[in-house]
């Protein structure tokens, strides 16, 4: 994992903070955003999008891989969060297997912010979601080789 | 429900196809593309993002209403979904019900649509889930009015 | 679509009801009980569960069908959901999708009920999912047929 | 977090291999087994139970957890997942958090096995998971304590 520069990285936090302020979280009032930044060095923002019946929402994380993949990106580098508040804001497991999905076999460096865009916690993905479950695993399967 | 024009439409199935090229869809080898217009005449694009973990996936609909959400928009007018063949392929009832949350008290006009952008049904959103489970609902609720 | 008798309809209900009072729902308030009937005759019955990150959150139906699935059942007849108060509590589109994989040919009896047990409306599956997405979609194009 | 006795954590294993025999999983071909130990001393099991629209599938770390949750426990001692060969199988991300939500402050064992009970693994939901988003985080702000 190769760290990114400080201009992307306030980009990149800068990006997840815009995102927050378009959250539609009228349910749990827990406004999220953030921002991917693909191997291109494309950002893609996103925001939490709840729904009434709470599993179908989406979360921030996912809302920004989405736009991503849709622009045909497939490799994440970095990633930052931002919470509402002063709080650690975490990615939930969900958006850590998200994550992991575009993390290849590099790892992702993450970014946690406060409301404000200050880092609370530098961490990475293969931190967050050690021993993942990945596409590796449900491959093996699939093509045959070693179901028992 | 007002009907969209014919030059709306052609642009909304346009962007349904260009963005089912996009799709990542390795584990079921099923490539949707997905449409959203606003009521601000914008339109919103979204492919289906899968997972190794299949609960984690996107599908194209709700990747679609992501973008539209991030942009700032709460109100869907039509939507278009093109499957990867000549086959009807409908909304899951997930995407039914995301569709549903921005639809407020208008109902939403769907087109579904062949891979080259026949239009092989036309709907809408309170004819593919009827007596839906909305807002309302659980805010009624959530307010502390009406528990038992 | 064959009718359930009296006494299993109320014994599908009660089942519901009493589910409902073991709802994990501390994010909503909003508990709700869900029961179905397998082809044999047995019943399943499950609450909501929701979860912090609120995308990972369970529907009672999809509890319900979690414990038909897992004690190897594969067709349901029937179906109640009970939800927490004298207004309607319709399946979210998700327990729709749910509810509709294990339908097979033929359709499912749905009876939504207030807490106290007492039917609100009687319906169906392919009512409230009209034009499914289903098994058969996916396995054309899965199985290699018709991908375009 | 103490230690489950080898019975237990034998017929915690043995429950989720059984488990696993009844997994309705088409569409990855991919099944797996799990179970779960309350602190009441009850364990429940659960399989995954796929659906044409992946996104609505249920994993089997999420089933068990939905029969727990029914039976109104709320809090698990120790958890088995069993993949369906050789290869490690470990929780996704969307498990591991399902499998926060019920660890109160107290961490959560984890055995991780082969198809055979072969214990590949042994971890634990704060290893597996660490700095989770969970329900304090998302309590705080619905309580209106800090958002800002």
């Amino acid at each position: 994992m190769k760290k990114i520069d400080e201009s992307t990285k306030k980009a990149l936090i800068e990006a997840a903070i815009d995102a927050r302020a378009n959250s539609y979280s009228p349910y749990s009032g827990y406004a999220v955003g953030a921002a991917v930044l693909a191997d291109d060095g494309a950002i893609y923002a996103g925001c939490n999008v709840e729904n009434a019946a709470y599993p179908l929402g989406m979360c921030a994380e996912a809302n920004a891989i989405g736009s991503m993949a849709m622009a045909g990106g497939r490799q994440i580098v970095a990633a930052v969060v931002s919470g509402p508040n002063q709080d650690l804001c975490a990615p939930c497991g969900g958006c850590r297997q998200n994550l992991r999905e575009f993390a290849g076999a590099d790892d992702i460096e993450i970014y946690l912010c406060d409301s404000d865009g200050g880092v609370l916690m530098e961490t990475s993905i293969f931190t967050l979601l050690p021993n993942s479950f990945g596409p590796d695993v449900v491959n093996a399967v699939r093509h045959g080789k070693r179901e028992k």
